[in-house]
């Protein structure tokens, strides 16, 4: 156990760890690791404050308890112990140690129902040995994939909670059409400035015409400040994909002020982004990439500090990208395809067979298509109750998301001009109206919940 | 696929076979085996007829299917076709063939969340193959574990099953003091005539101080039967746990008419056994053994047919008993213990350490106390819906039951006079009213929750 202060020194809490199974559903592997798990008790009133819960996701849970500042703002209202969960092989919770990540055999325990359990492990382990925590309702909270598990959380183990906010939590990805996604990110541009995003649409064929040649390679390659130069075809194929990434990742976090989330960026960055891209249909195809170049770099480059652009990597070394593919590459399938008319990208169908080859080469295990949507009920889910969905309408990931409500204690909310969870975010002086009354909303349903629960028990 | 005649030839049903992961929690191991099933429609409305899905329990599905006359009573009135589904690793559905029970290997995937997940994945293939099914309702059923995995399917997927009816499921059973199974046992037996209880009390005593000879020994064996003669004191201390599991059957079976469910037995068993015990306390040892042995000789003979009493078998061999032991071993952990105060047998702490090591020298296992309690909620379960828990009054298993509303949707029935799971038997001339009326009451409740989901549908 050591105090850590958090990067903005704002906020201080203990660093702890719980032994735990590295496999809850089996018998055979008998070992276990630790949890690691952050605890902030300042505001809590013992005997009976709640604990808020925050079910950490695919990167370092100090990283997400930095940006998750809804918690520590309404942790003195409700006078309630802070909890941020590391979920299993991420950060410095490692099953197997180093060795985690080297094999098949090792990594065959990282899923979404294992990270559950832990959780649930977790939960009544504070309760049983925490004094004072005993009667404590806990509630979860989480963002992107870590709200999909707040969400499951309580749907399968709603004895450990007795409410979630999922907030950007796209549990219906799996089954959604695959072109929602990139809908979405092209509207944001759509919005964010005129022809902004038609002048990407064109920008892919304008690559492929520039880049058709040795100087047009050179002069790419120059133009975006490349680290490393374009050599080949698959390397232009790689710079788009890095491309396409970096217009996802923009409208992900398309927050209305200044921030450092995947990158440090200004206010509202798309429409930044989308200055550089009004050119009408006259435009030359070296002046429309001179246009994304320095849209691009708004994003690589807000700071001034970037020597070069790598293209090997699009937001903060924070998130455990490798882990994701491997999630996705088991039970976390999500069809994404675009078709160039209603999206700005290059066409590109679903194709499960090839996505299931490749994880197959990569890990040596093939994704289960129907799996999520059996195990986590696909769109049937009115029995649960006590979740909040909120979704940013600026947000790529509300194409997956539960956007509107389906029961009283079911609750969508949408935040008008909200990116990714913007609502677990610190409070800020340019939040919008939007975001405001959700926080607020989220609070009373908090307080709603726990009064249910203190009245039942 | 087959037909098959059920034995008593009141029903046919179709047998199937499912493919269906050998893992669902993990995708290094992505072998298939062939789960089996049992499929009646002759009553099925197609186009939304229910189904009712029996969840199997620890045996062969064949026997269950033919001691759950209920959903055979009840399938015409509700338009429902019926599925018996078997449980992986009881009988033909084993997931490694014939060296499944093997190893410590092969038998990790004998769990209740993988047999869980096999029903989960079995319903939606039901509902995407079987023509017109695709907007029927599931309903599941079960006794016993069978039950408990009724009331678990409708808590971990409510999307699944819109209710489940968990007849005489003991999902307390972990965690409920440890005496009060045996309580009821002697309960049953002190209701069921004068001084049989406490005949069967003191009979430990007349066999420790009758079996101290080698004469003694002769007497005891002769005077039960035993195919093999008893010679040390370990096979004393077999043959009286022997004698306390008979006790124990005894009191699950105590039905009010003639059956065949773990034994061939008159009505009101209990009632036949203690007509040989009510002797008073200046009864010499051998009279008092006397009567105990003509008591088990109405469970383990009552056809006449028995040429001698087998010590190392309690019940019929449908029941997957190995596979059980290995449940119990793993997270089916349930402490039990006698005082021979409150109840009739023999001192005997819980000692889960004992228990523990015992497990891992026949399996190589160890079992996790706290697991069902945390993965299936303990007693904070209100949370979900549509769940009838029903029991028997003089069902041992009731100790561990819920025996009291938690909701409005979460009912508890207690059948006055009731055995194990008798709602679920076929009707019976015999059957008391408190039989009729559960059953009546199971089919409105059932009627409730499929107009409920064809309103939210």
């Amino acid at each position: 156990m050591q105090l850590f202060a958090s990067q903005d020194v704002k906020f201080i809490f203990l660093i702890r760890l719980l032994l735990i199974q590295i496999d809850h559903f089996g018998f055979l592997e008998n070992g276990t690791f630790k949890q690691r798990y952050l605890l902030n008790d300042q505001h809590w009133h013992k005997e009976g404050g709640p604990i808020l819960f925050y079910t950490g996701n695919e990167g370092d849970i100090s990283w997400f308890c930095n940006n998750t500042g809804f918690m520590w703002d309404v942790a003195e209202e409700l006078g309630a112990m802070l909890v941020f969960a590391e979920h299993r092989y991420y950060g410095e919770s490692m099953p197997f140690g180093e060795e985690s990540y080297s094999n098949a055999k090792y990594l065959n325990y990282l899923t979404s129902e294992q990270a559950l359990a832990d959780f649930a492990v977790l939960i009544k382990a504070l309760k049983t040995t925490l004094p004072g925590a005993q009667k404590s309702s806990v509630i979860a909270i989480g963002g992107s994939y870590g709200g999909m598990l707040a969400a499951w959380l309580r749907m399968k183990y709603p004895s450990a909670v007795v409410g979630a906010l999922a907030a950007s939590a796209p549990i219906w990805q799996f089954i959604v059409p695959c072109g929602e996604f990139y809908k979405v990110v092209t509207h944001d541009f759509t919005i964010s400035g005129t022809n902004c995003s038609s002048n990407i649409r064109r920008s892919w064929a304008a690559i492929d015409r520039v880049s058709a040649s040795g100087e047009g390679l050179q002069w790419l390659s120059q133009e975006f400040g490349l680290c490393s130069s374009l050599k080949t075809p698959d390397e232009v194929y790689g710079f788009k994909a890095w491309l396409q990434e970096t217009w996802v990742n923009l409208a992900m976090v398309d927050y209305p002020y200044e921030a450092n989330f995947l990158q440090p960026l200004p206010a509202w960055p798309v429409k930044v982004v989308c200055k550089n891209l009004h050119f009408d249909t006259g435009v030359s195809d070296k002046q429309l990439l001179n246009g994304i170049s320095l849209a691009v770099k708004v994003y690589y480059n807000y700071t001034g500090d970037a020597v070069c652009l790598n293209t090997s990597q699009t937001a903060t070394g924070n998130l455990g990208l490798l882990g994701w593919y491997y999630q996705s590459c088991t039970e976390m399938v999500m069809p994404m395809c675009t078709d160039g008319i209603i999206d700005m990208f290059e066409p590109q169908p679903w194709n499960f067979q090839a996505f299931s080859d490749e994880c197959y080469n990569q890990f040596g295990v093939r994704p289960r298509e129907d799996w999520a949507e059996i195990v986590y009920g696909g769109r049937n889910i009115s029995a649960h109750s006590n979740i909040i969905f909120s979704n940013g309408n600026l947000d790529p990931w509300m194409s997956g998301g539960v956007t509107t409500s389906l029961s009283e204690s079911l609750v969508a909310i949408m935040i008008d001009g909200g990116a990714h969870h913007l609502d677990l975010r610190y409070s800020n002086e340019f939040d919008p109206e939007s975001v405001i009354k959700t926080r607020a909303l989220e609070v009373r349903y908090f307080k709603q919940w726990l009064n249910q629960a203190a009245t039942t028990q």
